[in-house]
């Protein structure tokens, strides 16, 4: 059993409101010196396959389902 | 300049829709020998402090802002 680790993040250029928001909340709680803060995505997913196969099934269910390609990268990585 | 990657996650126990839905989605267009899918918040932080402080200064934001610890674990890397 393969566990697959799913990281799902925007493209650069592509705007994080998410990321902007907590950064302005971190700042107004007393946190200083921060500079880019980006939010990110992570599906960890078992499957039931070899090293291999699980990484291009892992791509596979980027591609066709967790990813919107427009304003998204992924990377998959087998554990 | 350090990097956070500030991963949170939910804890043992507690219902985890969002990962069950995808499941249930990626079982319906026909990936094969799935076990539990989990979902994952991830956020990259880029802080100015040496990485010991960093560290310590994303446990902070964790407990005072980005996680909910009835529910949730965190975990802070620096990079």
């Amino acid at each position: 059993m393969a566990v697959l680790e799913i990281r799902i993040e925007l493209k650069k250029g592509v705007a994080d409101p998410e990321g902007k928001n907590t950064k302005k909340t971190l700042e107004s709680l007393g946190f200083k010196g921060l500079g880019e803060v980006k939010s990110v995505k992570l599906f960890e997913v078992e499957v039931d396959l070899p090293a291999d196969e699980a990484k291009k099934a892992g791509e596979e269910m980027c591609r066709k389902l967790l990813a919107n390609p427009v304003i998204q990268n992924f990377k998959v990585t087998v554990r």
